[in-house]
């Protein structure tokens, strides 16, 4: 199925909806002293936070509520199958490390997709006030009320390209030597931003965006924002990435060729 | 000399007003398609921005008007000789790189020093809207007119430690080494905030910085935010770090003294 242009109307307001309600729980604990966080991997660090959950739980309520026959893939909550033929795959909080650090890069990561894959993605950063929303009629940044139009850069050499990655904090040794690869071969790396740096693709700051142990959760938003902006999303052998692991975000043909010429040796699954 | 409290309240207040003519010049620019970055260096990347050029001289003109008489080291402009024993240290857009790629963890830095170094520090970032100051009197950001005291952690060990850096992008290999000694040892560790990190120090949201290869304008503001805000900053020997070149910020003396115990065998100058 695809979705009609009244289908992408309402399912984005709702989408918006429930980012607003996503808002309240995230700011009203972000950066506040009762922040606590525990371990849910036995190894390292991957605080999950009282607001991670009652986002989730925010962002479901709104979803379950309009339309119970959607299913629903999230971070904290098992998922929910729905009959619709929709989903909504969400991400209350992608960059907690960066949220408890303070770090206004954090976002609200909801996706809603059809058979095909990830067709409308909101990128939402409520401390800063900016909200990143992509469909299949185009990517606008809302800002104070005033809507920015979307698109990637026109770059297309890995020379003049920015990089962003979470890198060098994810990836095996293998993924690592990869994204070396493409990082020394380009203009610009930068870490650190979480999905922050997938919006600033879309936005036509950043030109490529190369990640590596990605959840379904993490990617849906993302690559619906970046392709409605113009650009290309593929995982390391140049497939589908909405299922996760690998993931090439680039702004143009030529510049994601590159990347993934060097890429697809160290692609898996 | 010391300031007196009136002298605190002028300066504060001139550094203010000089930030908000450098913010007028920053936000002209920032994201903008006229946006072009040039190499300062002949290895590296170091753009220098018309951005950069024009808020430094926007700086420059409201000290000079104000107070002829004092010295003013900044980063783009060679440095004025002054009379009065009062030095501006100026940098008006720390991590340039972050502003290129429209990362809006950049900020404009204002320090305010006598014969015993900075004592009035801003960290300034026009585009989320937050001010962070830090006078004798006290540390506080301001947000949307709100002025929100700051304190820095109680972290004292390293194991209970937020680290960030701009490593792995700066430094040297023995730096480097000496850094990853410390992060290995710290529950997380983040990169590429520039002096969006030390402020959040300042704010008790990360627990430690480790730097190398700073210029005086770069450290400047944050030395005098963080210790305003109860925080230690020192260079990777122990002592003085307002001239540059190696940079500690920790919130606690205890905190301090376990990574300088690493760094100690790493230090130079």
């Amino acid at each position: 199925m695809a979705f009609s242009t009244s289908d992408i109307a309402h399912l984005t307001a709702l989408a918006c909806q429930a980012a607003d309600a996503a808002a309240v729980e995230t700011l009203r604990h972000f950066r506040g002293a009762d922040l606590s966080a525990d371990n849910k991997r036995t190894s390292g660090f991957d605080p999950v936070t009282v607001a991670d959950r009652a986002a989730e739980a925010a962002i479901r309520a709104v979803v379950e509520d309009a339309r119970p026959n959607d299913a629903i893939l999230g971070e904290e909550e098992a998922g929910k199958a729905g009959t619709s033929g929709v989903q909504w795959v969400i991400d209350p909080i992608d960059g907690t490390r960066g949220y408890i650090s303070g770090t206004p890069t954090w976002g609200t990561l909801i996706a809603v997709s059809d058979d095909d894959g990830p067709q409308i993605g909101l990128v939402d950063q409520p401390y800063i006030g900016e909200r990143f929303i992509g469909t299949p009629d185009g990517a606008v940044m809302v800002r104070h009320g005033a809507e920015i139009p979307l698109a990637v850069s026109p770059t297309r050499a890995l020379e003049d390209a920015i990089l962003f990655s979470t890198f060098p904090e994810v990836g095996s040794q293998g993924e690592r030597t990869g994204f070396e690869a493409v990082a020394q071969r380009c203009k610009l790396v930068r870490f650190g931003m979480d999905c922050y740096a997938h919006a600033l693709l879309a936005a036509g700051h950043v030109d490529l965006v190369i990640e590596a142990g990605l959840a379904p959760y993490d990617v849906g938003a993302p690559i619906a924002l970046v392709k409605a902006a113009g650009g290309i999303a593929t995982n390391w052998a140049g497939d589908d990435a909405h299922h996760g692991g690998q993931l090439i975000l680039a702004a143009t043909p030529d510049l994601h060729r590159a990347a993934l010429d060097i890429l697809r040796p160290f692609a898996h699954g």
